[in-house]
């Protein structure tokens, strides 16, 4: 299976990779139990979500709101068609993703150094090299590998990232075997126009690879945003279940576009994407409860739509 | 001075209008006193906004929050270029509105029945009938007419609303001297592909009126659907401080799009608005501690980029 084998259904199918299990909760100071993140996640392929992803392998003693990985991928209900991504940034990652038995291998590659020293321990140059280790070391084992561009829209320690710095780390993507390339708005800056135009950058150096968009809502722009990059062509989109989740560095900010908030634009917009409305809107305000917040997203507020 | 003279200067301008001190207010718990108010309207002049809807003209009985009309447009700083809005629903309110000197009277008359007799207490060809009195009575005064179709996207009592039925509320409008016609969601339903297609419905009718946007953040579509709009060559969007507002036909929603949140997402699109970022932030945070409400706005929240 590959990440394409996931894609385009057609011009009018969006593809929703969900994020809320790993992206959502892991800046939570509420730490979800093992039970209830596999619950979400089977409750989430229930309501149609095909790519989810699910579990982060990354220290859990620096991230104890991922612990536990291995037992959440030996606690989900599998199903054919139905993708669980580990979160991989190291070959120690990978050597536990792939036994834990991952249908998918995403790594995260920021854009830039200030990004990458803070939040992985290296430069981008390093994370690039550790990304072509991994890379490495999934041959044969048949798992498709993603690659994501952190704070492709903007750093919290450098400032301004020049589309020609995302067009590079894209370049660099290109010579492994990743199937899909996302670009992220980490920490919820770029506007619309810069969606575009930094989709047409990448699109000309991407070699084939299917491109993804992952948007925060921080200011406000994520929505617009995730559809400025449909408008570009993108049919593949992050966002989170009740629109938790959000960035050390940003404290006071609001999380990933929210599923349902998504899905509601989306299928009102006459696009389908598989996933029930309703659904993602009781799994987000379930969210809410166990972690004791209100979800960002309003559709559980306001209601759908016709109603 | 018409309204076309606060229009387009330039395909690069989006002139905002601050509706903070009427849509804004209006359904709030906290009542400001008039004094405040005039703050408002001052300060968000003083920050650059040049039209602002000020008060509203309908009976305080009815709507405490915007008492006090006379005194507000008696005490606001006044100055050439800048348009002090008054709503108007009546004859009566009309009357009331030219003895106080606004600049410039906006009629509110909604595309749908249900929505029309539950906050207008009239039909909508009664509400034309009244806009058509409206018009009459102005003629002379030199004061310019705009004309906000409400619940233009959708309706919580009838539902779905069809283009076709707004297309002919903004027919009858354009008998009268309306220089402008803002489409309104009211209820924060529609999404960006609506917002280009009524706009292009209506812009075959609007017989060479500016067309404006008023958009709710109800269910997080509110900033693509301005996006959209821009896109499809609107230059004059309404827009609330802190993003206060609501509607008391939908209690548990959020308001009208954030002026802030709007600012960021316009100002680093390349557009010009002549509005302080800054300024506007401060005035969302000033109000939310007036209202000891957190604003929905997000920009006061997580700061603007680059900071």
């Amino acid at each position: 299976m590959s990440a394409n084998d996931h894609g385009p259904q057609g011009a009018d199918h969006v593809e929703i990779v969900e994020v809320g299990p790993r992206d959502g909760l892991q800046n939570e100071s509420t730490v979800l139990s093992v039970d209830d993140r596999i619950r979400l996640i089977d409750r989430a392929v229930a309501a149609g979500v095909r790519r989810i992803e699910a579990v982060s392998f990354v220290n859990p003693k620096r991230v104890p709101q991922m612990a536990g990985a291995e037992e959440i991928m030996a606690g989900v209900r599998r199903e054919p068609g139905v993708s669980h991504i580990g979160l991989v940034l190291n070959r120690r990652g990978l050597e536990r993703a792939v036994a834990a038995g991952v249908s998918e291998v995403n790594v995260a590659v920021p854009a830039t150094d200030g990004f990458c020293t803070r939040n992985q321990g290296c430069t981008v140059d390093e994370m690039l090299d550790a990304l072509a280790d991994i890379d490495t070391d999934l041959q044969g084992t048949g798992i498709p590998l993603s690659v994501t561009v952190s704070t492709a829209f903007g750093c919290p320690f450098d400032g301004e990232v020049p589309a020609g710095q995302v067009v590079e780390v894209v370049n660099r993507i290109t010579g492994t075997s990743a199937v899909e390339i996302a670009l992220a708005d980490t920490i919820g800056v770029g506007v619309p126009r810069e969606v575009s135009e930094l989709l047409r950058a990448v699109g000309a150096v991407a070699d084939g690879r299917t491109l993804r968009c992952h948007f925060h809502n921080t200011r406000n722009t994520g929505y617009a945003n995730a559809m400025a990059a449909v408008d570009a062509g993108v049919r593949v989109l992050d966002s989170s279940l009740g629109g938790f989740g959000g960035c050390p560095f940003a404290p006071a900010a609001t999380g990933n576009i929210a599923t349902e908030d998504l899905l509601y634009m989306l299928h009102r917009s006459g696009l389908h994407t598989g996933v029930s409305l309703s659904g993602a809107a009781e799994l987000g305000a379930w969210m809410g409860e166990r972690l004791d917040k209100q979800p960002p997203a309003y559709l559980g507020r306001a209601g759908a739509f016709p109603a």
